[in-house]
């Protein structure tokens, strides 16, 4: 199996980027195709290797490059990035999947380029309407994967329903969560409660054969009280991005605040420290490494902006686990046995 | 000035809400007019006097009870629960304000029965079309008026139009906050982001006078980046939620780590806890007291269900502000001054 990993996407690339790749080749056995700019990728991985000593002979081969020679930029819109920049390592790393010389891709580039390239080379699954994006965020006591969270800003009843189903099959075959509790996020937990279009997905989830349990609410989502929670890509979006902030800002107050303490209470702090430590590992978004985007005839990971070397590697096993799972056969699978797959149940 | 307090609303209600409006009573010479079963308020009353010691004469004159003989709970329908009961705490104390015997209502019980006792006793202010809640939530630096946080859960532009002046009114004269930064909530800051409600919204609020900050994320939310946000009632009540149910997991995971950690781990918790519980603090829902319903021709405090009297009492102090600032003049003056109030800019 290869994995095409975008070389040139996410703010500390190709640096880290490279670094995780070859991390995955060297502790994990992946065969990986690395895309962007040759001599800027060739001179990452002579630097990795020079930090780990030469890597044995035949790990050699599963590290190849394929050179793109544009790049698109975090802030660049995806349509016209996409039109203008075909030679981007983004594009190329989607197409050689699209053309199956690939399996999966991997990229922390710009999201929604990221998107577009994946729709438009490797083609939505039959029936899928609209692709999504799964998160898989973590809380105390475990994973709770959270769909769309920023692919689809408008969207109708079948598609959550859709989401539901993808989210459902991604979060019992990768996370391992046998028959996952599937929640609808809304803003009350009673039968009839939402708008037009949670009201409307609400029925159309009850009459599946999913393990749906009704309307869950916001203070839900960090209590791990559904396996996958269900929403549009607008809601998604602004929850994923105000959760990240909260942890931001916490720990920004945190230390803002021992910083100005007396010697007692910064003892303290240095004591607790331990406690910091594993807080901030609790909703760690590394432990994830990337999100799939899931729904496309092909596997495609979505890794963090900010993503280190540790969280490129755990995204270029995640897309690795995703195609021997087969996600995407169970998915199609499924969509079929529901009559989804013909889109007639608008 | 007399303030309507529902008595009967809220986990802790009578107790802690009767508790709340005799400190407001006592501490800060307010007027007013407890709703709910006269019995029960009477012996709430009593408690209360029996452990702060009598009241200085004069003071006894500024707490009437308005007798109601009905309750309407938490989980109750709100339309049905507005039918049925109109001899409950909600209703009449709506009443009273509709019908100019209070200048103000409070109540920490049902959410939605609150603002539709409000909207149908007292009516909207000329042009509004949709009235919509609006919260100071606490940020690290000061507060941030989220609005609508769960009034509207379907919105068209001219609302979240209509939502940012009524918010920016009273995030100026309530919060005392000159030409408050007014913000779209969205998935991206660029102009053109988002979906169809707000893009739309986005070329309204940029013809405005308002100062206009343009989109800001979900990260930016307790950032402090804008004074005002606007999103429609389904998103701001998720987001709500979603902090408050942060807020509490992080505080029993603490606890959780402190409690299985070794001994020199649990003294440096010990150490710290004045900075937990200025964490707390900074992050707490009481520090406000109250949102208000905006855009109803009357005030109308709702106060979270677990409302302590600190909390209550807090809330008719935000009631009073509002009368007395003439909250409700200045947002009619601006909707006249853009042509809104004849609702002829959808």
């Amino acid at each position: 199996m290869k994995i095409a990993v975008d070389a040139m996407g996410g703010d500390n690339a190709p640096h880290d980027v490279v670094e995780g790749a070859v991390m995955a080749v060297r502790d994990h056995g992946m065969s990986i195709v690395l895309v962007g700019e040759e001599d800027k990728i060739q001179s990452e991985i002579s630097r990795v290797n020079g930090r780990l000593g030469e890597p044995e002979r035949g790990k050699l081969q599963q590290l190849e490059i394929h050179h793109a020679s544009q790049i698109i930029g975090m802030g660049e819109s995806p349509a016209t990035a996409y039109k203008r920049k075909q030679d981007s390592s983004i594009v190329q790393a989607a197409r050689l999947v699209g053309e199956k010389k690939a399996e999966a891709m991997v990229s922390a580039g710009n999201t929604g380029a990221c998107m577009t390239a994946a729709f438009l080379k490797m083609g939505a699954l039959e029936g899928v309407q609209r692709p999504a994006i799964a998160l898989a965020a973590p809380h105390a006591q475990g994973f709770t994967t959270i769909i769309d969270v920023g692919a689809n800003v408008d969207c109708k009843p079948i598609h959550l329903l859709q989401f539901a189903i993808m989210g459902d099959v991604y979060t019992e075959l990768v996370l391992g969560i046998n028959r996952p509790r599937v929640g609808l996020l809304n803003v009350g937990e009673e039968e009839g409660k939402g708008n037009e279009l949670t009201q409307k997905t609400h029925e159309l989830l009850r009459q599946t054969n999913l393990n749906f349990i009704g309307n869950i609410e916001g203070r839900d989502i960090l209590r791990g009280n559904a396996d996958v929670i269900v929403c549009d890509g607008f809601v998604g979006n602004i929850i994923l991005k105000f959760g990240e902030g909260m942890a931001e800002v916490l720990t920004d107050v945190v230390r803002d605040i021992f910083s100005k303490s007396g010697y007692l209470r910064q003892l303290g702090g240095w004591l607790s420290r331990p406690v910091f430590r594993k807080l901030k590992w609790l909703f760690s978004p590394s432990r994830v490494g990337g999100a799939p985007l899931l729904g496309v005839d092909g596997t495609c990971i979505i890794g963090h902006g900010i993503s280190s070397a540790q969280a490129i590697s755990s995204a270029i096993q995640e897309a690795e686990k995703m195609v021997s799972l087969k996600v995407n056969e169970k998915i199609q699978e499924r969509l079929n046995s529901l009559d989804l797959a013909r889109g007639n149940s608008e």
